[in-house]
């Protein structure tokens, strides 16, 4: 089997890879992202040209953070990279590069990399999560990508978990993603700081911006503000997880994103939101656990889901 | 290509029926349901006994109310029919029958039904959502039946919209069926009644129980009071449906069941929920209609289900 390229675009970053079919990084190369739309296909051509040099390459996907049109090969919606909306990405760079691509949701791909190669990789029904600034991701039902009719399936980040809850930058309120994200997590801990001046949480506000880094870290030492802020966002997670655990019987949900690093300090209360919330027998199959990929499952995501012209994947 | 037996087991009724691949019914029969296990077994056989009289019939498949696994064909958890509880179906089935039997929930049989001869034979991805008593539903992703990894998968009226919302038999609070079914819809029928004595619906209140027909017949004509319970539960409907359009990217949401006997009353204010809840492409692309099978679904859809031994579905 030949190998494929994976390329993860970030508001911030793209980068690319060579991934063999066992899911090894041959070489991977990182750069900042350009905001012009014409820049933005280069810095993608030219990840796909410097990493591909001397390997045999079946195909390359892109994983991009914003709606996907499948059919299109097209991003129509990318809050935090506006310039690649609309850009015929599979021509352009398949012109650029004389390559086969595609294009896939970044938290999709995500959730496809650890499918293949991570958390999900000895089962077949997988939820993934990604909980960073914004809540993504990702499910595999049956060992097929469930993308929807258009490709723009698969928002688990936006489902009304709480309809009078605080509003998402989506424009709903009570969304998973405005209770659980890292967004949320600064919001509420700036609240419950105001509350608890006297906690480690509040004199740290006091002096600056606190960070959802900070939160994991003063819960790890013990204070409780900051713990009670991871637990609450918790609980919100497994209220949304539990619908998850109803609706699609999965064997693993993997949570991923830099609110994970948290841990059981926020899977914990997670773990048991859920038992409350879902029925047997899902309920009691179900692991929830950290994902285990960390920031290459983008890359190692699309690269799995890249395709020959014939429309197989490179990987089978 | 040979027919096959589709069975509807209700907690009150036993349907049976030989459908053709096009989805005619040939024949059908009903029978009301006895509530041991032994009986039980009895009443489905001579169901199917007597429909298939001078049929070819290539398998027959079980509509069940409640928490199917797939893998073993039993049903584990059936609160109207406790009797069919455990029992081994298949095998006690095909020994009295000689027939190939297969077990499905009754909400993803008539899901399939809507998919293969109903609201959603034009399409390939397809929510159902029935509102009775309970809510079910079924997901047809990408032309397949989503099952999940037990068959447990697919329980749409068990998702949170509201986590501090009312209790749901389930035991959760807040979820879809807590607000948006029948039983949902009696009971802020009582309480708009005596908030509105002076309404039809508080007139009717005073009289006797009111059921659900009677708030949808005084909706018709033009009861404010009847009209804003129906509203309520479209509004809270169309929550949980902007969600399964996030998550699905469905081409349809067809709505069946008792309470869809409303129509617009109760779509028409789901269709906003939704508009104003979900994400393009999704919400531009999604048409909310009512299903067009009524009860026939539970026949149609289980025979549309049923299998060859080798496992291939006897229709293809």
């Amino acid at each position: 089997m030949l190998n494929a390229i994976g390329v993860d675009v970030g508001g911030t970053k793209i980068a690319a890879g060579v991934v063999t079919p066992e899911g090894e990084v041959l070489k991977e190369v990182r750069h900042p992202t350009a905001h012009t739309p014409e820049r933005v296909l280069e810095g993608i051509a030219g990840a796909i040209e410097e990493v591909r040099d001397g390997f045999e390459v079946g195909g390359v996907s892109l994983g991009v953070p914003g709606t996907v049109l499948s059919a299109e090969n097209k991003v129509i919606f990318s809050p935090n990279l506006h310039a690649i909306e609309g850009i015929p990405l599979k021509d352009e760079l398949g012109k650029r590069t004389g390559l086969h691509v595609t294009v896939e949701n970044d938290a999709s791909a995500a959730a496809w990399g650890e499918f293949r190669f991570g958390a999900g990789s000895d089962v077949g029904h997988l939820i993934f999560i990604t909980l960073g600034t914004g809540v993504g991701g990702g499910v595999i039902t049956n060992g097929a990508l469930l993308r929807g009719a258009q490709g723009a399936g698969g928002e688990l980040g936006h489902v009304t978990i709480q309809a009078t809850g605080p509003r998402c930058g989506c424009g709903n309120h009570g969304c998973l993603e405005a209770l659980a994200s890292g967004t949320a997590i600064q919001r509420r801990a700036r609240e419950v700081a105001s509350e608890r001046p006297d906690s480690a949480l509040g004199e740290l506000a006091a002096e600056r911006k606190v960070l959802g880094e900070d939160v994991t870290e003063l819960a790890r030492r013990g204070d409780e503000a900051a713990i009670s802020v991871l637990e609450e966002a918790g609980k919100w997670l497994g209220v949304g997880l539990a619908g998850f655990v109803n609706v699609f019987n999965p064997e693993v949900i993997a949570v991923g994103g830099g609110v994970s690093e948290a841990g059981d300090l926020i899977l914990s209360p997670a773990r048991r939101e859920v038992h409350l919330r879902s029925r047997s027998p899902g309920r009691d199959l179900v692991r929830i656990k950290e994902a285990t990929l960390g920031p290459a499952s983008g890359i190692l995501g699309a690269a799995a889901l890249a395709r020959h012209p014939s429309g197989e994947y490179v990987f089978g």
